[in-house]
């Protein structure tokens, strides 16, 4: 029996936010659809109260998606609540995601206010959120950093007051997985209306510790994990959709599933990385251009008597065509011999040895030797 | 008191083996000399026996640099070993790295061969790389999915024959951090003469977890961290150098500390990513573009009051020259004001209310709004 794990996707506001990452509304729609399709359980849509395109974009990705969960983003300040709530008016299932900074850092420099008079604001945020919907989700932002005790005080003034799911945020990607597993383990511990609704997992990429903390959060009984496509998101972006996904369904020993169709992992990172012009770097995990390409030598032999030998995971499980074998300095005969045969040339060893000697000194000039290049060398 | 942990850059070896990166024996140099300046402890430099070209680019970098050792790829074949051995010949400090599979799935699939025979094949490769240089590495190569009981075994016999570094690396990507964490603990707790030789960390970014695990790896007793700049390197590459590297840093309570000049990290990344035609994700931590840009009107508002807001470092820590705030339909009054102040314009709340109705508008269309849209508002 697995534990059902909540895919949260904020790619449409987390990563949208992001500079050059603009998406026009029907674009956000296009997306919108893709995640659907891809299976995310939530959709975070966007900020309406932030500009009239935002406000717009939540509307008509309201009307255009049916079984994701539709979410709108909003401090703890009425005007902001009452456009979320406005814009969220025609979805088939609405979610308010309000909140307000819990950290130290945040009360005093951000807020110059007190822990109890956050608290207070915070209460009557999600008391005003629960007059539109009735699925309201509490952000406690830079939790990171807060005070556990008030943390724990916070949530479950909160959930008291109508918080269906409480999101437990580490806004700075400041947590290492021990104290962000133990935060989330301690909230469980020490709030007794905790079973009363889901903790959420937000976590930020900025020590490149995103996905790990995510799994720790899970494994320590959080059951929404808040992610975007190719981890883009404010500064160095939030936690990567297609590592988290492929994490849980590679270690099935940890018991958790997902509704995500892993199938469509790479034509939707394809689909964001164009749209959103944010090139995906080649060793992207998952998704990268090479991450499932094989270039030293010992690697090709490897893969080519058994693909387990260097691969945990399928290519085709996440959308990728095959795994490749690129030729360049670093391949061994064995990685030779099979394009050659590939192309329709078959050598006795002597003359593979021949053709191995002019192989590396060519691929030491060009770097990469492709199938043209095989066919002047043979020539 | 803190543990000094020692850097082993695989940049010019694990890096430049992906399809795209090779570099030329000249490139390889300058990249070295930098890596020098950068302070990590080993370069390693190639893999000698591989093609002349990379036999040639250890010769030279052993020549060009100082301080850090050399290290010279080979598998646990005596050819390769006296390739590595005569490329180093000219090193101030040179290491040889050898090894072999150390997992059932390697040994059977790839090694058609048995966990007695690899043990003798690895115990004689050390002594024959001891009879050349007297640092020698073994890699018990993909450790991550190998029994525990002969890793154990493996790694005593190899100590015994004079191995002064033992790599225990999750070549596949595939470990947990709690499961990678655990193997180095098990290591400790049940190799006899384990205190003879330093245990290293080498992992693969396949599930975007290998930052986690090698910060699990040094907080179990292992003291050298395998990594590349940028996280380059076969498939979805490898650990990141820059984020394990500012992890210890921004977390001085682990303990540790390492010989890297941090403000040297941005312009090392940035060499590499134009010599090896990779380019950084422009949410990659640490280095990335974005890295330390601020585009959503709360973070904006929260930075401009205090950068500690949302930042856990100071980006001139690792070279970069300020956190920037990028003006786009998600950003507030706050920092519209800001920016207009910047620029000479001064304006009352009513006036600036306005204008920043314009703005939005602006920015929905033109997504970045930079300082010539701006004076084009205020006119």
């Amino acid at each position: 029996m697995s534990e059902r794990i909540y895919i949260f996707d904020t790619t449409l506001r987390d990563g949208e936010q992001v500079p050059g990452c603009q998406l026009t509304t029907e674009e956000k729609v296009t997306v919108a659809k893709e995640l659907e399709l891809l299976g995310v359980d939530i959709i975070e849509a966007g900020f309406p109260v932030s500009s009239p395109g935002d406000f717009r974009s939540v509307v008509e990705i309201s009307k255009a998606v049916t079984n994701p969960t539709v979410c709108a983003l909003s401090r703890a300040v009425i005007g902001d609540i009452d456009a979320a709530g406005e814009a969220l008016k025609l979805a088939k299932r609405g979610r308010i995601h309000t909140g307000i900074g819990a950290s130290d850092i945040h009360i005093r420099n951000k807020f110059n206010s007190t822990r109890d008079a956050i608290l207070e604001q915070a209460v009557r945020a999600v008391k005003h959120a629960r007059t539109y919907v009735e699925d309201v989700e509490f952000y406690a932002e830079d939790a990171g950093r807060a005070d556990l005790d008030f943390l724990c005080r916070l949530t479950e003034a909160v959930i008291a007051a109508g918080a269906t799911v409480v999101n437990i945020p580490d806004t700075t990607g400041y947590c290492l997985p021990d104290q962000y597993g133990a935060k989330i383990n301690y909230i469980y511990n020490n709030v007794p209306n905790v079973d009363k609704a889901t903790i959420s997992i937000h976590c930020h990429n900025d020590l490149g510790l995103a996905t790990a903390n995510s799994l720790a959060g899970i494994m320590n009984g959080a059951r929404q994990i808040e992610c975007t496509i190719n981890g883009i998101g404010e500064r160095a972006g939030n936690t990567s959709l297609e590592e988290v996904v492929m994490a849980m369904k590679v270690h099935r020993e940890l018991g958790f599933e997902t509704g995500v169709d892993t199938k469509r992992l790479y034509p939707v990172s394809q689909l964001v990385s164009g749209m959103m012009r944010m090139p995906v770097q080649a060793n992207k995990a998952i998704v990268g251009r090479n991450a499932f390409a094989h270039s030293s030598g010992i690697h090709q032999d490897g893969h080519l008597k058994n693909s387990e030998t260097y691969e945990i995971m399928n290519p085709t499980d996440v959308g990728v065509d095959k795994s490749s074998i690129i030729l360049t300095a670093r391949s061994g005969r064995h990685a030779l011999k099979h394009r050659l045969e590939l192309l329709g040339y078959r050598y006795d060893k002597p003359t593979l040895d021949g053709l191995y000697k002019q192989f590396l000194d060519m691929a030491d000039v060009r770097k990469e030797v492709n199938d043209k290049d095989l066919m002047e060398l043979v020539r």
